[in-house]
């Protein structure tokens, strides 16, 4: 079963700034293999179900061993049976739609 | 690593009601052996970390078998390395401090 | 428009405790006058959406007086234009279809 | 009250492509002069709360008006009053600390 997340992490407990922890779970989700593409607020990973989920896994054990005590992750999970769609495709489908209507 | 979550399985393409497909959900959280809560807009469920992902994807699973041909989730988890919570010491820990207010 | 919320407020930069800010919110929501239930991993609140949401903003308000420098909520949107749906109603509905099926 | 909003609206019983009404959101937002950027599972906007909110509010009576009979959102808000932050700001920021590291 393919999957399109969106993961966002949020450490608790370590200050205001979260930004070295978001950073090193970039490099999880990379070494992982996994196609991503960081936003303002969450990344957008896709791949296999297992494969996906090891890494957000392996993201929160991660944060923790970088010395955050409490994480809370909120997470978008997409699956569909019907065809196979990726990210860009997603995007691509709403610019068409928006090209279509002639107001882009 | 332990876990509370709180889980919102939302099928595509197959009306408006979707209660037959949280029901559905519902009966595989239960039969897992995990502790769970239904609420208004999604279930609460904690447990160690592999089985309520195990979970939560057999749910995507058996919504697609029941002929969902899409499906968006929405997932909050919460871990902690400091101390050990179950999610009635939330609630808990809430109540406690209204009422040490006296605004309860 | 009316709607129901699931909202999940988490303060950043005051440690990782976060009760004292979640009752704050608590006592926001029922100063609204709104109906609202607290589970183990936010609060549903329903009303008319103009209400709802000023409450969400009086709480991110009341939460950075508090001291927080940083906010970061999950919100959970619900609205309907087919039939009147409350809180309670996705409850029974979910819970009518376990009985149907003999399973409760 | 300066919010950083990411954006994810689900019309039900439309069937399983809901691109129109994403696209339609895309001109909700746009119109109301908001800097914004879609991704693939949802839109990052920024701006006054009350403009945001209103915009939001907008995109649920839009995706009605076109036919939804529900709509299920999930919105993630992020404010801060100890320092201004943009969208690109937070990128740039995890970006910077990943070059630190010699990792990209």
């Amino acid at each position: 079963m393919h999957v399109i997340v969106d993961f966002c992490i949020v450490p608790l407990g370590v200050g205001v700034s979260v930004s070295a922890y978001v950073s090193a779970c970039q490099r999880v989700i990379r070494d992982a293999g996994l196609d991503h593409h960081m936003h303002a607020y969450g990344t957008n990973i896709e791949g296999p179900w297992d494969d996906v989920m090891a890494a957000v896994k392996r993201c929160h054990e991660e944060v923790h061993a970088m010395g955050a005590p409490r994480i809370t992750t909120t997470l978008k999970l997409g699956t569909r049976t019907d065809r196979e769609q990726h990210m860009q495709d997603k995007i691509d489908s709403v610019n068409a739609d928006l090209q279509g209507q002639g107001t882009v």
